[in-house]
């Protein structure tokens, strides 16, 4: 950790997140020069061995990468976009949040300005980063990443996805859809069990055993979407469809919320209008690919 | 698997899966009654060793437990209704799929008439029982369940709830929401990467990871349900909703349905609005609890 071959780095915006990136790096071994708009975010940092740059310019010629991570995309080009700033043989990685077009327009704009760019997407918290379980998703020039990843390693766990830049945010915003979707139907689980008196502990396991076994089906599932065949080898979509009426009565039954029960049968009763009826779930695929009207 | 202590065993009702339930006692060995409406759904059963009964009345006689399966509940009330039919001293499992009131009622009503009573849910497809994978929930006096549960072994996972006759349909629905919760945010998902080129099997183990990775969440969350305290430990509501609209907007720029990701974001607006924008997710139990107005 305190090899002195470690790469100097920039970390440039020091919110609670960008914070969180410096003092890895730190952590780590990496002489690392910050930035701020408001200085004094930088106090802590520099007691712990960072060195802040007097402005942005100087801030992007210390390292040999610079990290960004600021509010947004906008905030960004507010940062690097002035005229007196040389992007010219940089190495940005930012870690900004924004969506796949905003990573795609970025790209574009920095490496016209002759940087190399990497879009990043942080699945971590701020108390998480330096670890393991802090997932931070790459997208953008293979090379690019390739030459940085070792350095890239204090932060937490570095996964590359593709040359596309927009894949880290589509990956991001997927796997976020992926939290709230189980946290949502075990706490539409949970409502359920309480009216019987079942405390959330109890039911718990068994909704963790539930969404980690549906979990081991969608490699498999995956082939169907991929190979366009939809064959019903477990169960047919109107099978489905009845359980679902099933699931919204007994939680109007009981009393408690069945917005995610109808929205559910919702999306199956349009493939079953679709004629889909006899297919199995994977086909509704096509009703998730397109715009929809609700 | 031939041991000749096996407990006789009646099923009634042949439809898929009441013919998959009599075929895996017989291969365990339970000498096996079976009763249908139609007849001729018996065929196969009697070839591989059940004994036909010529009346439901007579069918109930002939094992020590008699499992129905039929379409739902008023079918099962057509069935063992008739005044001819003697429950007394029987010992009925129904494994009908239905709610927890119609369970419940059952029970009453087959308690009234002297009948010992479980219910129970089945969570698997036909092929799939009588092999661990069959999971089937059972609820009612644990005694019965007790005396019995050898004999269901024979069925698959056979697991046990609580005496409330309501459990098992309870958690049968909550496994289920689970499933096409977990199924749908994969589909949402693997929709948006293929905007990008990204197949469906590229996807899918990522999906995987998140799914396995935050269901292992749930015994913790639990935890402040059961306190009903919510401290943002990890990250609070408003910061999530923020990133529940980089989610819509994400799923509206590239094309692809946003109703599940509107709906997810519709359920934390309403708890931050109810003032809980500080907390954390499992907050959003007192949203999932209550009726809704969508
Ligand atoms: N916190 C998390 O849990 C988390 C998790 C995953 C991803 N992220 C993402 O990480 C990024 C930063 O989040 P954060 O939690 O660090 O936010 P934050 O604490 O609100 O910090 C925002 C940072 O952006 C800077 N900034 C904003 N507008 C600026 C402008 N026009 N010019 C220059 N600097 C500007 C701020 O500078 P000042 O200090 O001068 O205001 C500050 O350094 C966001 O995209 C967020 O979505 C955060
Ligand atoms: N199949 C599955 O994948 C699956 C999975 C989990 C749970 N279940 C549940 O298991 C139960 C049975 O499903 P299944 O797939 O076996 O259905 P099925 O193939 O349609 O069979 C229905 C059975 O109910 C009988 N029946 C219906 N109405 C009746 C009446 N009024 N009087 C007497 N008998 C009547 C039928 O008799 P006839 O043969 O004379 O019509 C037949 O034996 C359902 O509650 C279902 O929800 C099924």
């Amino acid at each position: 950790m305190t090899d002195t071959t470690e790469t100097p780095v920039t970390v440039i915006g020091l919110g609670l997140m960008g914070q969180a990136l410096a003092h890895a790096f730190l952590k780590a071994g990496h002489p690392t020069t910050v930035w701020n708009r408001t200085g004094a975010k930088a106090d802590d940092l520099i007691r712990e061995g960072a060195r802040l740059a007097p402005t942005v310019a100087e801030a992007l010629t210390a390292g040999s990468l610079t990290v960004i991570c600021v509010t947004d995309y906008p905030a960004m080009y507010e940062l690097l976009g002035a005229s007196d700033i040389e992007l010219d043989g940089t190495m940005l990685i930012n870690l900004t949040s924004g969506d796949s077009a905003q990573a795609r327009e970025a790209a574009d704009w920095a490496e016209k300005r002759g940087a190399r760019y990497l879009d990043g997407a942080i699945m971590a918290v701020p108390p998480a980063i330096g670890t393991a379980e802090a997932v931070i998703l790459h997208s953008g020039p293979e090379s690019d990443f390739d030459a940085h990843k070792s350095t890239l390693d204090a932060l937490g766990t570095i996964t590359y996805l593709g040359a596309d830049h927009g894949l880290a945010s589509l990956y991001d915003m997927a796997g976020l859809a992926m939290m709230w979707s189980v946290l949502n139907a075990w706490l539409q689980g949970t409502a359920m069990l309480r009216t019987a008196g079942i405390d959330a502990a109890t039911f718990a396991p068994f909704a963790q055993q539930i969404a980690t076994g549906v979990a081991e089906w969608l490699p498999g599932y995956a082939e169907q979407i991929d190979s366009g065949s939809f064959p019903a080898e477990v169960s047919a979509l109107e099978t489905d469809a009845r359980a679902m009426t099933h699931l919204i009565e007994e939680s109007e039954a009981v009393g408690v919320n069945a917005e995610l029960p109808r929205l559910i049968k919702a999306m199956a009763d349009r493939s079953i209008a679709a004629g889909h009826g006899g297919e199995q779930y994977p086909v509704l695929i096509e009703e998730f690919s397109k715009p929809g009207d609700a």
